[in-house]
């Protein structure tokens, strides 16, 4: 039937103008640009990366009697020390050479690595079919097929602050409102959920929820994260779970999937290789469909399989490697990760904790700590950009200001390096804290000592 | 200024309401969803792939009596008889092997990387940095990054009748309107100037050039490609230069780069690995930007370069094996596939043009050779996609009738198969076609025999 419109329409050429080739054309009624005039579109202008718009604009010039330590990029591979697992770079050459994996692949994936997906995430309380999957070129495409699936321009989404800067990025590229909701540093970084509910409106069309979360490596608890799905399930607004950085938690810590946990509000929840398999270059991620209510229903799926066929998705190569990454790679692979993770949290959590002026917050998974600075006491600085700017210029340490999260004042620590770095650059952060500390004035009624 | 902008604007938090989290809440002034209904994005219906939508309306059983030989995807992979070249692959082991390209590249891609593809395809009269290069996740992205760049939701942008379905898939979906212009199959599928001029205007933002064609073959000699470049300037419209074929062209077919020929007319040149080194599930593409006219300055390079953030690029494992792959894959390997495609068009060509009721044109490069269907005498079958899919059913060969590329009552051949298979099929199509051939009828005035 479509088959047949769509011919049809195709069938009606527009009328062709009679005259010569390169010669003298009769006028139209339509006017044409006399000059060159050619600017870049809307959208690529309201495409804006905060990090970039803030680390661009810093004068980062390192003092040259020490080295750099770089803890502003959550790329676990830069400093050499978490290497991926040996099984994965096999799966990644027997992929190469079995020479079946150089075609196209269908825009969803290929079955076979769906399935292998499906299979590693399924769980019995929320089980997954190949159907389910869809493999996207890292995380970040499956976050944007997710919003674009979802959100109209003029909608808006609930988005967490302190939080990864992308979805903004993309929202807003799209003219989808964002609207933040507050974490609360006192009590974890869980959800200020009454925040969270007063910003719902007609619009409102997704609610994004990272967990564990960057920048904060807080990982929410199984009641937390009910009281979440019920609040979702009362305003009836369907969840992207960015759960890039699921299973990476600490010991001891319980971290169901937030789809694991409802089964009624309906879940598109994003991941990939980047950060559990220490290959974020590699660009494969995924979306898990989960609905059990029937709340997508197919048209929300077919949404996504449409939006998957304007680029294709990840590529064949490690989507021809990723059943063996999956099933291959030893657990002692991951657990020596979130043991380097943890042993770097406490180090930081217990050197900062130490610094007159910070406060820092401990972080039970992901690989980032923040730290909160107590500007009061910092007067020489404006922000925590300008704080964070003076750490490179002095100390040569480089933390990421949390303004980038949209959230001033604090600064955000990477985990993922060497431990004598880490206890270099604590000391280094304590150095230059203790020299630009004032205490609080004397004069006046402050109390709060 | 920015980022000092940026940080003001995030520091205004909301007022947070009090009340109790999961207790009764105040009213909102503003209303909510009552019950569940989610409901996919307009840009997610808007995403129409009309192969898809056609294919997926044919009934495509074959003859179980015949083996089936699909001639429809332009994936050369499918038939395992043009494997990729062994320094590819081992490029790509090696790549692994380093350990080096295993986390985040720059978005635009690494530096080495581009620096390559800046050499390979530099040329005096149009030269190539680094900086001119954009590598993506295969040359759709390149498409797409180039539409999004150039065209605000109104524009419109002239695209090639017959075409590349992607071009208007992905400009449908972000609201860019798609104006048609012909090529003539009769001028060896030139571009028709005049139709082409005839549908400029003032929103005109942008005009596709696929050169070598698919799903044509066709290759445009060089003064064919000056007069297009003197059409664009005259009517200022910057080029979107297809060229994901470039170099696939037969011995003695001259092909210089629609680039090399102007240094007024601004153009991106789309690109990628998929096609000459016959990896296209690799998702290795780029962008270069040709700009010695300072037409599209600095701010479209930003605007395409912001882009690049929104999902980041390329595999990096690919984009660290791209010099060696550029730089030592043997000459051999090129020609000897350019020699089977070759060989394959003059079968298909010259046992197509005895069948009765076929028109088919000989290709000059690319991979493809379209066959005009004289539907007068095949009265049984409304249209091309009546016809193939009969073809299908019958004879269990698929070939994708051209309604696919806006261009009814034809249908393309890909000529990446085995010559047997080439052999067997064009027998086949013989066989269908006199079966189902009608004479013209002699009653009336009918001279055209
Ligand atoms: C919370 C979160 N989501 C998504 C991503 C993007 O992941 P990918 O590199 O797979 O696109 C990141 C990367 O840092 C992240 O921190
Ligand atoms: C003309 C044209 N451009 C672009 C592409 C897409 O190339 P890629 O697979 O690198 O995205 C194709 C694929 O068939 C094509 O024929």
């Amino acid at each position: 039937m479509d088959t047949q419109a769509y011919v049809v329409q195709m069938k009606s050429k527009p009328l062709t103008l009679s005259g010569k080739v390169g010669g003298l054309f009769p006028a139209k009624p339509h006017s044409r640009r006399q000059r060159w005039e050619v600017k870049p579109s809307e959208m690529s202008r309201n495409t804006l990366n905060p990090i970039r718009a803030i680390v661009d604009g810093m004068k980062l010039i390192p003092n040259p009697a020490k080295p750099m330590i770089s803890l502003s990029i959550g790329d676990p591979t830069v400093f050499g020390n978490l290497p991926t697992d040996a099984a994965v770079l096999q799966a990644m050459k027997d992929a190469i050479d079995s020479q079946r994996f150089n075609g196209y692949a269908p825009s969803v994936g290929y079955l076979r690595s769906r399935q292998a997906v499906a299979n590693f995430y399924s769980r019995p309380e929320a089980p997954l079919e190949a159907e389910d999957i869809i493999l996207t070129s890292g995380c970040s495409q499956a976050i944007e097929l997710s919003i674009s699936v979802l959100c109209n321009p003029g909608d808006n989404i609930l988005v967490p602050r302190p939080g990864f800067s992308l979805y903004k990025t993309l929202a807003v590229s799209m003219g989808v409102e964002v609207k933040l909701y507050d974490l609360l540093p006192e009590k974890s970084w869980e959800i200020d959920l009454q925040h969270l509910e007063s910003l719902v409106d007609e619009r409102t069309s997704c609610l994004i929820v990272t967990n564990p979360s960057n920048p904060c490596g807080s990982v929410f608890s199984q009641e937390h994260l009910q009281n979440i799905l019920t609040v979702a399930s009362k305003l009836c607004v369907p969840i992207l779970a960015d759960e890039i950085y699921s299973d990476m938690v600490f010991p001891g810590c319980n971290s169901p999937s937030l789809a694991s946990l409802s089964s009624e509000v309906p879940v598109l929840a994003c991941g990939g290789l980047a950060k559990r398999w220490l290959v974020p270059g590699w660009r494969m991620g995924w979306i898990l469909i989960h609905d059990r209510n029937r709340i997508f229903g197919s048209e929300i799926r077919q949404g996504l399989v449409r939006l998957s066929q304007r680029i294709l998705g990840a590529c064949t190569v490690v989507q021809g490697a990723l059943e063996s990454i999956l099933n291959n790679t030893p657990p002692g692979f991951y657990s020596s990760t979130i043991s380097c993770l943890q042993s770097n949290a406490e180090i930081c959590f217990s050197e900062l904790s130490a610094v007159p002026g910070l406060n820092p917050v401990m972080p039970s998974g992901a690989m980032y700590l923040m730290v909160g600075i107590e500007m009061d006491h910092f007067p020489e600085f404006q922000n925590d950009v300008d704080f964070t700017e003076r750490l490179v210029t002095e100390q040569s340490v480089f933390c990421l200001p949390a303004s980038a999260f949209e959230y001033p004042d604090f600064f955000r620590v990477v985990l993922t390096v060497p431990e004598e770095l880490m206890l270099e650059a604590c000391g280094r952060i304590r150095d230059f804290c203790r020299a630009w500390y004032r205490p609080p004035s004397c004069d006046g009624n402050d109390l709060d000592q």
